[in-house]
């Protein structure tokens, strides 16, 4: 029986990025996607609870059906597990691809990595897909290529694995030759530091907009995405759910009495 | 010299569970408040990237500011610590008190709780409090009771607790005198599963509501997060930003070549 995939994102159907997963995935078995129907950038793990959501297809084509929905990227993984396919199995979530890295601690507010992480919930294995390039009109080959052999791999050893399974891949911003391999890493220590952008608008009401530059905490430690990103290498770096701060439940012990 | 608190939360400025809260923080310090302008729950760690944001005072007297403030809980942290406090030295970051639990894996749908890491990546001492009752008239009495307690504990020992702190604070939905104590717990295992209530609008248009039930992987874990609330003890879970799988890490070697 041929294999059924499961795609979204956060940049939503039309994105560049998610045409190049459609037709990657399609590689691997019947595709179903289920992606926002705009942009919802920055969405992390976020659900949609006080309004209603409206879905429609958008394509229907041999192996492939698309759906645009309302919802955020995780609201798409929701109802495609807890509605749509109720009674189908899945075998594999992709997220993605991504206009922009989610290496580091990006993985947190990214829509894109929220929508893989709620997959890995429903015990399907996911991987989220990003490329390092915000650009509209990025240059997807090298992330194609990278996510071939990663999903590739992945599917190979859907025994040996546990789960949840989540993996948050990011691909460097350069040509698919100069990529120098795949490397496994852990996340990379850091935060942003964020700058307002603090202008008036045309009736003279000052408003703010965010942007920032992440800090890295730790730039030559050779095993986080980071370094393996600003070295040309794929980075793949597993994800786990359980937000437990065991060293701190020990530091506690105590103090909280 | 005073200290400074920092406050902010999901359910915005408006809310009762808030209003408990400056209360509450005023016993331990100067008060600054940016909280969402309207209710922002299930926000997760969502960041605005896409629009201007808007900010107004709307309350200032003895020892209190507060804000409203048009974007997500994380936009409020993020406009706190890069803009209104460049300047000044926060003490204690909370994020609160939430109407509902964001005890097991709430902590990653919550836009109380996104918040409280945010600050925590600003090397703050940070707490999110939520009481397990949505009803926006609930009882604060005994969250109020436990937040006081917590933070003091917190405050008398900053010297001695590593960076980043951040903690999940749940409180369980009985009388202040029926709380048996405070435990500190790790998150408890479970995922919700969804049912979309389903309906016509008066278009005739199909939409869909999220609504669902947390399945408890481990309701006899005497060390969880949801046994203590069960039981009419609050819950206390240090959280961790670091989202690499270990484990998983060993598992993909000789996976992904």
């Amino acid at each position: 029986m041929k294999r059924l995939i499961f795609l979204t994102n956060d940049d939503s159907y039309l994105s560049k990025g998610f045409r190049a997963l459609v037709e990657l995935a399609r590689e691997f078995g019947d595709v179903v996607a289920i992606a926002p129907d705009r942009v919802q950038s920055g969405m992390s793990q976020a659900i949609t609870i006080n309004q209603p959501l409206f879905i429609r297809q958008v394509e229907k084509s041999e192996g492939v059906e698309i759906y645009a929905f309302s919802g955020t990227p995780v609201d798409c993984a929701k109802i495609a597990f807890d509605h749509i396919f109720r009674e189908r199995k899945v075998d594999l979530v992709i997220s993605g691809i991504n206009h922009g890295s989610n290496a580091a601690v990006n993985v947190m507010y990214s829509g894109t990595m929220g929508a893989a992480i709620e997959g890995s919930f429903y015990g399907i294995p996911s991987i989220g897909l990003s490329l390092d390039d915000h650009d509209p009109n990025a240059n997807f080959e090298g992330a194609v290529e990278a996510g071939r052999k990663i999903i590739g791999d992945i599917l190979a050893s859907l025994d040996k694995l546990p789960r949840p399974l989540c993996l948050n891949v990011n691909v460097p911003r350069c040509e698919a030759s100069e990529i120098k391999g795949i490397r496994l890493c852990r996340q990379t220590r850091g935060f942003w530091r964020e700058e307002f952008y603090q202008r008036q608008d045309p009736y003279g009401r000052e408003y703010y907009w965010l942007t920032g530059a992440f800090q890295n905490a730790e730039p030559d430690a050779k095993d986080t995405d980071e370094w393996a990103l600003a070295h040309n290498y794929v980075s793949v770096v597993p994800v786990q759910v359980d937000m437990t701060d065991y060293r701190m439940l020990k530091s506690l012990d105590g103090v909280i009495k």
